[in-house]
């Protein structure tokens, strides 16, 4: 029987939405429980939080290095095994660095941190550590992009020739920063960094570099902030190309009226293509130089067959829908299952081992600061 | 700070499916523990199950009378404030009654009895119990599903003359009775009492009576087993009456190779329609005398507007899909609550109230009695 | 080179829907040209439509009689080769048996006539007139129409087990028989015969047993009037037996408010089903039991290669969509194609012979009688 | 009674495939007859195609000089009104140029010209010509096109903020230009002059430009040509730049496996925002700040309430779908009405006067000129 991990978080405190999710994705199967955090800082804000979740008083904490310390000072078979870190991008960093140091492992947002340097020093971090760290990628948990992956793994797409990812929204078409909590500090240059850039058109990078298994070399991009008066950019338009040759289109929008949480990705090898969206994402278009399309759908046998990872993280039969929760919490088991494999002294199986990690959090920082000085500049093509 | 409650479970063992759905539905929102049960006729199987949730040993029973028994006698804050009773449809009545009469809340699946006699009785015993009894007619939980009806209910469509209720599966279309536990006990008339009938085309029917407000007046049934050597129907179709003069039709099928998990519902009124499928639940298609279709999506203000049902039932922000699970978890937050209004003494709000109760198992039951009768014999429309 | 073969028309005046369409459909392929008419009962509409089109004067008419007695007076190289019938259901019989009669291949709409009777009789007269019948169920004329019957032909689905058709519109979810033209004469028990019944359910039936090569052996109806004051039935629902023991579900209304023109149609088989939407025609999804679901789009080598008929019935390379006037032209095609081939003293291939006929048009009134005789009695089982 | 005009074609012989449309599109509504012709540069070719659509073997010619020679001495109520141009893009220039000047209107097919010098004169010879000429930009003949421009005009999306148009085909991902006609001469430079890029992405640009009535004012691109041994560029990504401040992304491709004919675009307003997809062409998607998404389906009376011309474009009631020949007609329509308004002596009307013109090519050779530059170069934005 597998250990049930012990989760602290920081973040998620009222009116967050991401910590919240993070904590139904975690407690869906029964092998995670949320046992401490500090959820606000307003110490208020904090302990309400920790009641509505039955937390323990002395588990809610004032400030996360309060929590860091305190925690690693309770017995081993009591202390938290894991933090989640789920605040603004800005204090990524010094939160992960700060657990990882204080001998825990961590899952974090993303974007990973505010620039390249911290992502890099933050990599070294987790190295010397010895811990599992997680980046909370959470769309390369769904079943389909796993299978997705696995295909182009095998070659049955042939070598890629081009890729188009999209992200597109229109929840920031007016300027709301005032009225939404959420909104306020997405577009808020200091605790968010970039705007749609490190908001979602990471998530998209992030996707397509997952998908292919191909590196983004260079890019040419367009930034822009349509909204007036917003201090982070809510547009993105970037021309790709990849390691091997492929090129490439990555847009991705917050003033895209009436576009939801549009992620979407097209990838054509030479002999075959796929397409999936994330609002349907169950099922998976492959097509090939000479027969009808196909359409994958999850919870099938002859997806099993192609993908293990997805068929790893199928829960209810084909035609019982999963989303967006389930596919954080498919991220949440491999990253639990790798510290298991860990506890066990074992090296986790490849299955397990199936989550974004620092390395992704390098890349996703890379390709925002290309995006930014390509914009800035005249040149037409920036390397990451 | 609302109790989190305990919850108990008969059947669930390994190997099964809706009751691995029940425990993930039930934890997701962290508002219920489970902390006993009875998962298998087979002790150490069940043991195991218990083990492998965490269970404490003594909490791991072997009969449900025996776990009616010793948890009725445990201190009131230690023992389970309900059961959930998922194991085949032919001990529901038994498990539910014997709860029931011990004192405690019951949430079970469907279809609710094997006959409309014990569908009645079970509806009295209920009501003398002065418990909550929920029915997993899980399908009534999706937000969109919510907001058809509240839409219905609002007048927005105009009196109702038309609905087409649809249920078409294809994982039985061939004989794997002896390969699969899910397709073996469903196709056992001991076990089961009716084949495609009773386990999904009476959800078709639930959803019918439920989205409309309407009741079926009479029908006109057709009832086919298509596979040799299967003892149950894999077939259903139906003509419906409604007692306001609407029509309808129903159909459902086990042996449509390719259809997944296909239940869809299209209604008709004076002045508008709309149309859901269960496979891509965020979305409910309105259309009206005069102006372009509508596209409804959850999640979104104009949403809660018009349903604040569907609003309660949303746990993520739009595009951000939702699914089968949140369905089941959301049936669980209004049991659940409607059982903490019971402890505060106070009556639960219509929002707390609204989901499948022994009435609506009453309904099926008659539902499923009629299909049968009509089929078999030479009239053309049996009542209900 | 294949002679431009000569078409008149009865019917198709000022106002007229289906008149036009069967112009634009001739015309299309520069294969037919229109020479002769009587568009209306009104000689200075008729003379009007005439002009419009560019016909001599003398060759427009100003009865049915008239012009069939005139054609047949012109030379051979002059005269129509064949009339086209469009006007309101019930004047198709006379008109057909007079043009027949008279030494004319005759393309007519549909239903055939107003009774079974009718059908049988001119079912007599074309054959002992030796003349072509087409019968314009035109959607039989799409391309994935005639690669779906060719699929389930050549076995590819198994023997069928079940299917749905349906046909659902709502354009006369209000009493709008005083204002359209359209809605008037086939709401008019004199003109139509039928309603929704007569107009539309029966291209459903017709296209049930084109695709799947069997008849309905016995029906069980459900016939309605919604809309106060129309004098025929507007919504049609039916259960279906079919002669090889498959069931089915057809169901057609005019009232479905927001449905356009929404015949599709849906058949399993023991092996394999399939789906086809007339709203979006260039697709064909076919579903088998152990793969991922195909998408076939029409125009593609992989389709010709299962259906010459659908190749043949192809203009435009796959993705430039074709739509309804293409399957009128298409049934116009092999009419023509046929007319020549009897020209030309040989039988037409069987690609040629592929479009509606008497024989049709006499199961289509049958089905009709059947469903009448049905519902209003109380008879389980109707038998066709 | 509006005049029957004569039209010539130069182009479309056997094995054509776009010449053929031009013909079926002409034919359709029975306004526009086919008189005269050279449709191939073979004679023989040529005769039997003119024989093939019932010429008089006379109106065959062996050149198009001999034939607006030939055609501008017959009588002025025998010859042709108008040529349409039907060949490979090298002879476009040529040949509008020696019709127009002989008097003669012009349906050209595009791109115009190879060069923008070329098509820079061309709009100088047809403006000294008096004569309509007309470029076959289809696309912008479908009804939904219409009405998405009409929505943006009357303001409804509000200010125009970001466009993306993309173009995937993958009918040249592998090197089939030895075996197919169609593939041969668009992979040719001499024949095509660009690939890919003028081909279908021009397409793109001009269906942008055409639904936003904005200029794109400067672009970035990536010009990649994927088949080893091709000539041309077979994929194209740009970023582009619009007068009035919007941006956007538009991507063509003909390697990308599956994709057919893909033209899509996505236009997103400060109000609003819309989606239309050539495959699926009786539909846009319509979406607003504040309210459920629309789907605007043609044939509607809410559609001709917004847009005339997507009203006069419509053929058939809505449901009864209409494709890619029909587009092709209204552009015949409204080209042939704005012949006959000047033949009439009087100004066209704005509906009449709706079809793509010499500075649409004007427009497109711009664009692709302005691509082929920027692709080659280093610079980031090129202007057009």
């Amino acid at each position: 029987m597998a250990r049930i991990l012990r989760m602290g978080m920081v973040g998620g405190g009222p009116g967050a939405f991401i910590g919240e999710v993070h904590r139904k994705a975690a407690r869906m199967d029964g092998q995670i429980e949320i046992v401490a955090g500090v959820f606000s800082t307003d110490p208020e804000k904090s302990r309400a939080t920790g009641r509505a979740l039955g937390l323990a008083p002395d588990r809610v904490y004032t400030s996360y290095e309060q929590m860091a310390e305190q925690e690693a000072k309770l017995p081993a078979d009591q202390r938290i095994d894991f933090v989640a870190v789920t605040t603004p991008n800005s204090s990524h960093f010094p939160i992960a660095k700060t657990f990882l140091e204080a001998g825990f492992h961590v899952m974090c947002e993303k974007p990973m941190t505010l620039t390249v340097a911290e992502a890099e020093e933050l990599e070294k971090v987790v190295r010397n550590s010895g811990k599992v760290f997680g980046l909370m990628h959470n769309y390369t948990g769904y079943p389909m992009v796993k299978l997705a992956r696995d295909l182009i793994r095998s070659g049955e797409l042939g070598p890629i020739r081009k890729v188009v990812a999209i992200y597109p929204q229109g929840w920031l078409a007016q300027p709301i920063e005032s009225e939404s909590k959420q909104a306020a500090w997405r577009t808020d240059p200091r605790l968010a960094g970039a705007g749609c850039l490190g908001d979602i058109a990471s998530h998209a990078e992030n996707l397509a570099e997952y998908i292919t298994g191909l590196k983004i070399s260079e890019l040419s991009a367009d930034l822009t902030t349509f909204v007036p008066g917003r201090r982070l950019d809510d547009d993105v338009n970037c021309l790709l190309r990849f390691e091997n040759g492929a090129r490439g289109v990555l847009h991705a929008s917050q003033i895209s009226v009436g576009e939801e949480n549009g992620l979407a990705i097209w990838v054509y090898g030479e002999k075959g293509g796929l397409e999936w969206h994330q609002e349907d994402p169950n099922h998976l278009r492959v097509t090939s130089l000479d027969g009808p399309e196909k359409q994958y759908f999850r919870g099938n046998p002859y997806v099993a067959a192609k993908s293990p990872a997805a068929a790893r993280g199928t829960r209810t039969p084909s035609g019982h829908p999963e989303a967006f929760i389930e596919a954080f919490a498919n991220t949440y088991v491999n990253f639990a299952d790798t510290i298991r494999a860990l506890e066990e002294g074992r090296a986790p199986s490849e299955l397990e081992n199936d989550f974004p990690k620092a390395s992704d959090g390098v890349r996703g920082m890379k390709f925002i600061a290309a995006v930014v000085r390509n914009a800035a500049g005249q040149d037409k093509w920036t390397r990451l």
